[in-house]
């Protein structure tokens, strides 16, 4: 047994290095690569990417997977590594090579073109790219095959188990308290956050961005911050973690908050085990947990006067006399207020924005709304559920990388991500003494300690919905996220 | 037939775009890889290696080419891709992909190992990693098969059908009359440098290195450049080219003619035949050859009079009351004088530091020195042909990096690129009415377009003798280094 087991890990291992090595070339076609470099890197790119799932899929891997999956001899951490492939290579192997080289090339294909109709402020351009993407999304779906909605397969990618059923009553819970608390919110008096619109040099914000990523606890030695259009973490092990962020000269939340949120996807990344590098267990949960972790660095404790009390001097060493006191910068930054820009909502809007998204995928994957009806369902919504005018495209339905990466299924994984993670700060909080304090004085070790301990160890040995259990007694529960907001909100706009 | 063809250049081009990942994660690896990615990075490496090796020298790919090899149909520019991509097979197929694995394994580690050692300017880190290296090439010399000396299997990699024979012949001849001429400079008085030595801030001379690399004619939508410990230029495709270069704030030659340098390598990879990806025509002709686009634009363009006149207005702007007179500055950048550094170091004693490094790396795949005692040998060597007394490690034998890449039989392709540079400027020179004038106002465009019909575009068409005969009308020649050195140094040093 241990002899297969070790052959399973060399084989993994090595489709893991042409995944990783993809992960670089991705990178670096966000970061830095030239212009003229998009032919050869798509064809390079698919080519990686028809390898590995060639290497993944075959026949070989398949009777191996199998012959372990029955054996005995294995310990608890091997029998799930293989459960985990053998689920992995089930569902792969039923999508055709040629399939997924056509998929990735369209798909390199299609980050360059959202760039350029990004440039161009002009959805058209985007348009015959993604119109593409959709019909081998769709093919995909039946490839894979599903119950119910086609959108269920490409959901399943990105949080297993999850359906439209599932989402639709989820959403449904959520957004009908979220709504009445936003109108609560919009009868009080609105907060002050003029000092976050200035001028703000980008050489300052760099070096504050990095140095907040550094005090977050990120192993200097084992990341690196770039810029791209648009932020993203990846890794190619947990030993090299990339994250990458942007810069608005006159709007101070832009990269703060992105470093932050991109940091706590890394310190995921890093806390995942090195020695099960390539293996399920050393693969994050699931989506909706690494948005758990990156969203509760970002808003449960980012947007907390406690973090902001304690990063005070710091804060004003880097921008001095620019932000006032700490009282009226924290109720400055969960300023709340519909806009346009997912990216930089407010953490009670934002789920509006995802809302939007999942819906718009849902009728896209479903075949009820075409790619060039976009720009106007996407206006319609806007104005539905946040009161908006989209002015353009760039502001409008381009604003989102995800789909030029072939990501349909994704955004509802953020708004599970937030879910979590008022839940998991709140069991940290309730378990761990001193935190507060520490916070207070900038120190957020213990945070770090008791996510290590209670998520990024486990890689994927539990479901989300499991490790979510595992680590505060309770699977998922949207009322701690809407109980937390409550408090917050009414404390800040004075009406509780 | 044409099916045949196609098939071929379908599959040659899935395995450079393998070859082309992995220089994309190499070029990351000299520039922006944190430190703890070295593992991962090191099995990736090997991973992508060993796949090409494979995808390459599989029993198919060489039916195939057996196929194609025997049969008529092709035009002249398929058949020569056919010919080449055999006699690749036949010479590549000779290596076991386990082989290929480790090397690459080992070279990886032994990149890091350079890296540190030199840090802690101290051989004996970097000397295991070494030792395993000379062992695997020596190795690799024994798979390959070689008549004579081992060392001819491994120059042949570099430079087809180079020997130690040929090699010992053409040094014979080339620093016999160089010593002669060092020896009539070292009577003259010294040309006046001091003027590069100084303080040159960092921000400046990266704009002024960019500036030079666009106004030597670099398509910048098709490269960029970034810093890293040596510099060096690869490429993706011909239309994703990277250059690097490293900077020192009190030596102005060290950059800029990095810059030059590798901004020649570069022009020639963007001129290669961007419609041959991946096959051999669209492959550099030689590791000499393109050393002699890298030496033409440092040396034969980049220290010669007429280009300093033209871009004195430039180099002035950028660094104001910095550097006298064109002519003294013209004298200083060629003041010629036995150095410790090989890239730093004149184009007249710069052959002694090949020399050097040639009969070093002979006689430890020969057997007859072992790594244990380069560093006595690389201090024996610089006494003897430089006169100097190396002060240590760094300053020694840690200064190349090539050895860390594995790299062995590399360096002679640099004398040999002088050789070729010498005569192709003569050459372009001498066909080329009007370019003394647009040199002399700052432009190069009549030399790039010279470069580009006459070598750029030949890819590997030709052989490297062959290649020059067919721009130049003559074969190697270094004859025409020589007078070419005799001229310009007898008049620099005023005693012709």
């Amino acid at each position: 047994m241990p002899d297969l087991y070790a052959q399973y890990v060399e084989k993994l291992q090595r489709v893991a290095d042409l995944r990783y090595s993809a992960a670089v070339l991705q990178w670096d076609q966000e970061t830095y690569m030239p212009p003229k470099g998009e032919g050869a890197r798509a064809r390079q790119l698919a080519t990686l990417s028809e390898l590995a799932h060639e290497r993944f899929t075959g026949e070989e891997m398949g009777a191996l997977l199998r012959s372990l999956g029955g054996a005995n001899g294995l310990n608890p951490c091997e029998a799930r590594n293989v459960a985990l492939s053998l689920e992995d290579y089930t569902r792969e192997q039923k999508l055709p090579s040629d399939f997924v080289r056509t998929l990735s090339a369209a798909t390199s294909a299609a980050f360059q073109a959202w760039i350029a109709s990004r440039e161009a402020n002009d959805f058209s351009v985007f348009a015959p790219h993604l119109d593409k993407l959709v019909t081998l999304k769709r093919q995909e779906a039946d490839l894979k095959g599903y119950e119910g909605h086609p959108y269920n397969a490409l959901l399943n990618d990105y949080e297993k188990g999850a359906t439209v059923a599932w989402l639709d009553g989820l959403f449904g819970a959520l957004t009908a308290p979220l709504k009445a608390l936003l109108d609560e919110i919009g009868r009080a008096p609105q907060v002050d956050s003029r000092a976050l619109h200035g001028h703000f040099p980008k050489a300052q914000q760099w070096s504050w961005g990095l140095d907040l990523l550094h005090r977050m606890g990120l192993d200097k030695t084992a990341f690196r911050q770039d810029l791209s259009e648009h932020p993203f973490t990846t890794n190619f092990a947990s030993t090299d973690v990339r994250v990458t962020t942007r810069i608005s000269e006159t709007d101070f939340t832009s990269m703060t908050w992105s470093c932050i949120h991109e940091g706590g996807h890394a310190l995921y990344e890093q806390g995942l085990p090195a020695e099960e590098y390539g293996l399920p267990l050393g693969e994050p949960c699931s989506l909706s947990i690494h948005e758990s972790q990156s969203r509760l660095w970002e808003n449960n404790l980012g947007r907390s006067l406690a973090f902001w009390e304690g990063l005070w001097p710091v804060l004003t060493s880097y921008f001095p006399g620019t932000f006032g006191s700490a009282e009226t910068f924290y109720k400055g930054i969960n300023r709340v207020e519909p806009s346009l820009i997912r990216t930089e909502a407010d953490e009670l809007t934002y789920h509006f924005h995802i809302l939007i998204r999942y819906e718009l995928e849902k009728a896209l994957i479903g075949g009820t709304l075409s790619v060039r009806d976009i720009p106007e369902y996407w206006a319609a919504s806007y104005h539905k559920y946040l009161g908006l005018k989209v002015p353009d495209d760039r502001r409008g339905c381009l604003q989102d990388v995800h789909w030029s990466h072939g990501s349909f299924g994704y955004f509802p994984t953020y708004t599970l991500g937030s879910l979590y993670a008022a839940q998991l700060f709140k069991a940290c909080v309730r378990e761990t003494p001193g935190l507060d304090a520490g916070i207070r004085a900038g120190d957020y070790s213990l945070l770090l300690k008791w996510l290590r301990e209670k998520i990024h160890r486990h890689g994927r040995f539990f479901l989300s919905n499991d490790l979510c259990k595992e680590a505060t007694g309770e699977g998922l529960d949207a009322e701690v996220f809407l109980a937390y907001a409550r408090d917050k909100y009414r404390d800040i706009y004075g009406h509780a």
